[in-house]
This record gives C-alpha cells, structure tokens and sequence, in this order.
C-alpha cells in the first residue's frame, strides 16, 4: 500500500468523525507524505526574511518612503517587528537577509549578506535588473536553504519586506498568469485613491513599455525584485529537498507562482498559510486551487501568516501521530 | 481617555500598516477591554468539555449509537481524543464534566460530576427536562466556572460531547433566531440522504407538537441537552466574571445564543473561534453578527477550535505587549 492510502487510513481511523478535522486532515496527508512517514516530525522550523529594495517604489506607488526597508530591517534585528514577535512564540528560528536593501549596513549585524544591488531599476522603462543578477538570485536563495537544511530543518517558510515590492508583484502575476493588471493590484500598505490611480497607471505603462518575451526567466529579471527572487529561488530548493515550503502573503505566493513556473512539482510541498488582504492575493490562490489556512485579513508580509499558520502545521501532526483509533480507544464506529 | 481608545492608539502606533494585522487587532483590543488593560496577560487558559446524552437521539437522528457519548468520555479521561492533543500542544487545562451520560461511570474517574439525569428525554413528544432540571444545569455550569476562576483563570473555553446534540441545538436555533429548521440541520456526524431526511421529519414534528412559550427557559427546558444548558450557564458566568469566552462551534454557539438571550452582554467577552462546516452554523454566525477566527472546515466539537484558535488569541496579546511602535523602533510612519 502506497504512504498515501496508508495515511488516509490512519487519518480515517482516528476517534472522530469522518472527515471531521477539515482542512487539518490534508493537511496531515500532506505532511505524511512530503516527509515519507506515518508518523511525521517537524524539525527545527525556520523562517526566512528577504529584505530588498525597489526602483519602482520612487514612482510613487507606495505609500511609505523607500528608507522604511532599512529601518523594518533594524527594526527584525531589534525583535521589534510583528514577524519577532510570533516566530519566538511558536520557536520558530528567523533569519533575515539583506537581498538588496538601498543602503550600507553595519557589517557587524546578525544580518544574511546576500546582497546583490542597492536596489532594483524602475521596471518602468527598462529591466528591474539583468539576466546575470536573476540568476545570482536564484542561486543566493538557494544557497541559504542549503545552510538551513544542514541544521536538520524540514518546514521553512518565507517572508519578505521591501517597499514598492507589491508592484513587482502584481505586474508578475499578472504576466505570468495572463490576468488583467486591475485585478492583480491593490492598496498594498495603504494607498490612497488618487495614489493608486498613479500605481495602476505607472504599471500599465510598464507592461506596456515590455518588448522581451514570456520566457519566466525574461519576464523574473524585468519585472522581479531581489527578495522576490531569492525567496523564488529558496522555495524551489526547498522543495527539491522534501522540506515543507510555507507560503505566506501577496510577494510570497508571487515568488511561489515564480518558482512553481519553474519546476511545477513544488506544488504538493507548499503550504498555503494564509490569504492576504491584498486585493490580488485572493484571486492568485483560486488560480492556483490553493486553500489557506488561515481568513485573518493580515496584509503585513515579513511571514507573519507563516508563523501564525505554524501551530496549526503541528495540529495536524500531532493528531496524525497521538489521537487514538477507534480500536485502540474501544469507541464505536459509525453504523 | 478611555481604554478602548488608549487600545486603539497603542495598536496603531506599532510598525506594521495600519489594521495589517486585520482580525488579530480586533482581538488585542477586545482582550484589552475584557481585562480592562493596555497589557493584557492571559492567565491559566482551561477548556471545559459537558458531556451527556439526548433522547431525541433514540429516534434515529444520529449516525452513531448513543454508546458513542460513553466511550468518547473514557477516550477523553484517556488523553486519546482531538481535543486532548490540541489542549496538550497548547498548555490549556482540560477538565471534562459528566453533565448527565446515559450510564453509571466509576466513581474514582476523574470526571466533574454534574450528572443530572441520565440523558434528557426525546423531546419529540414533551419537554426533554423539566424546569428544575434546566435550572439546576444553569447553575452546574456557573458553579463550574466559579472553581476554575478561583485558579486564576482568565480565558475558558467550551466543548461538548453528545450523540444527537445537532438534533437538539437546530431546533433551538430555529425557535430562538426564528428561521427555518431546513436552514439550521445538517448531517451531524455524517448523516447519509434517508438518515437526514428523517432527522429534518422527526425535528419539524417536535417544533409542531410543541405547546409553550417564547420564554427563553421554557424553550430551553423542551429542546435543550443536559450539556447544552451547563454550557450555557458556564459562558453566562464566566462573562459575569470579565473572562474571555471562546466559543466552540455549531452546539456551543447555541449554548452562546441561549446565554446571549439570557443576559445579551455576554456579546462583548465572546471571542468566536471557528466556523464549523456543520450546516447551520455558517448562518448562525451571521446571525450574531459574529467574525469566526478559523475556517478550516472543522466539525468535531468538543472544543477542538477553541484549542487550534488558542494560539491566535496569544498572538493577539503578544503583539499589543511586545511589538516596537514606529518611535520606539526609529521607523517612518506613512507620509
């Protein structure tokens, strides 16, 4: 019998109704399955935080000045941030890294270098950044879940933080997955009417400006930015590596939409932790028949819904692993 | 300034997005008014399971035999079913009460004894308890709640176990809320096509034959369950007392309508953990006005989503207690 059937009878035979622990359930399938095992342990939870800058943020699409990255970036390394404060709740180890922050940061500080640029080019009117330097990012975020995985961790999830880095987003699902750009952006961290009118306008003009071709690859470099990158790069080894990929918000599930149009069998590692309140983020989970965990209308990034998502994860494991069966409790199944 | 307004100043200043953290600062500033605090503590978090058995579940509304109610209670006492796990994972503190099971448990079981009959009696003919009997569950569940207050308790959630309490819990929602019973049944445990038709038969036929009044305790006293009733009283009291109440699903937010019809303050401690994939829930949530923490698809009962939402409450709290404000941390506010 495959792992599979073998799971979805250990799961069926818990002392409960059929079904009864919804999306838990599949979860546990899922989990017993990328791990192998009918009894699945999750080790050494890490999450990652890809901090990087954007050209696209001086066109005036965001609501926050550009300096916000360094000082959120201080702000993780200080344990002062929402993503702090529910990683060290649930132990789950958090790594921050400069993808390519707009800045020079004190080289003493507990900081991932993985920097590639102070920031992208506006994809306005021409490339975010080129072939090479996509590629280095592919290559970098790999590189950090080779270290990670050596420590013996089997679920990482993702965040980012990055101003301006929604429009990258949104102009990326929207090429990747042939969608309207109207229906890809939203307000991000709040923009005004008048202000995402000018978001709209300046990112039509530069899918418009675009003259390169549908290649992934193409479109990553010209539209991508360096967290979003990394991130894409890091899930897809990841899941290379049987680990357990938590997707957090609206750049995250683009960066998995990224990694998945690179290899599509990341999809049976992913977990979809939650749906942002991003305008985009709930119509990119339905085209990829994704189901949340979590409904909490978060729209803060940094993977915060990884972390909050993370004790649900261990729900599923831990009734995979400790409730008892019907035999074993001499309870009566149904009829 | 009131502390409503001291909560909302405080949440908004932390370096996130203002309302990023959608339903989460709802919660902060609900706990924070419940406890009357700008640093609010949860304090010795403890689930209370009723359990007991239903007459009504004699004439075929259940998809398990009543025995079921029996076994699940030693299951519990066992630490072998889903609540135990989540309860365990969670470091809340189970306590599971005999509110009137259909059998003579061993005395030495350390079970709350609160039996009060032996199973109510099917209501498709009569009243399921008489009056004294209704009262005197109100009164097992404050008496309950008392106890576990005077250990410091602060946050006490409610489950309960009883084959053919859905039978009784949709025929209270559809006479307290007054909508249709086809709106408020669903298939239980897992009813099949037959089986469901005829619980929806026998359920009408009982609201048919039923003589009294509108009064709350009068429709309590035909239609309620031995745990539905002890519930009901334990979140009366527990608000009574300023502790958080998390209300489970489908049964205990009938239990939550019949304490809110008795005293409607109740409203403002309830927190409303899941919403349950049980039919009539869904509707009796939107009834209440009520925003659910989870949808997972969860329909299991005995308090499980008010274990798995745990975590999201203490979430709540930690960011209100431990995040940096935008000054604190040197970060620009939006311009």
């Amino acid at each position: 019998m495959k792992i599979a059937e073998q799971l979805k009878s250990k799961i069926d035979f818990k002392t409960k109704p059929l079904g009864a622990l919804g999306l838990l359930e599949e979860l546990a399938l899922q989990v017993g399955i990328t791990f192998d095992s009918l009894s699945p342990v999750l080790k050494a939870p890490h999450l990652v935080v890809f901090a990087a800058d954007h050209g696209i943020a001086l066109e005036g699409v965001s609501a926050y000045p550009q300096e916000v990255t360094r000082q959120m970036v201080l702000n993780f390394l200080n344990g002062g941030a929402a993503i702090n404060v529910f990683c060290a709740q649930h132990d789950i180890h958090l790594e921050i890294i400069d993808a390519g922050v707009n800045c020079d940061f004190d080289p003493e500080l507990p900081l991932g270098k993985r920097k590639v640029g102070k920031g992208t080019s506006s994809f306005l009117n021409g490339p975010a950044m080129s072939p090479d330097i996509a590629a280095l990012c592919l290559a970098n975020g790999a590189g950090i879940v080779d270290t990670i995985a050596g420590k013996g961790c089997n679920v990482i999830g993702f965040g980012e933080m990055g101003i301006g880095n929604t429009s990258s987003a949104a102009v990326l699902m929207s090429v990747l997955c042939g969608l309207p750009l109207q229906d890809c952006i939203g307000r991000g961290t709040g923009l005004d009417d008048v202000q995402f009118q000018l978001k709209q306008a300046v990112l039509e003009k530069a899918i418009a400006n675009y003259g390169g071709t549908d290649d992934i690859h193409a479109l990553m470099a010209h539209f991508g930015g360096y967290e979003i990158l990394q991130m894409a790069g890091a899930m897809e080894a990841a899941a290379k590596k049987n680990m357990l990929v938590l997707v957090d918000g609206f750049i995250a599930t683009v960066a998995y939409l990224c990694a998945y149009k690179m290899d599509s069998s990341i999809r049976e590692k992913a977990v979809f932790t939650h749906q942002s309140d991003e305008k985009g983020h709930q119509l990119l989970l339905k085209t990829l028949e994704a189901k949340p965990l979590l409904q909490l209308g978060l729209r803060l990034g940094e993977g915060t819904g990884c972390a909050l998502a993370y004790p649900l994860i261990v729900s599923a494991v831990n009734f995979l692993n400790e409730m008892a069966s019907f035999e074993s409790a001499a309870v009566s199944n149904k009829s």
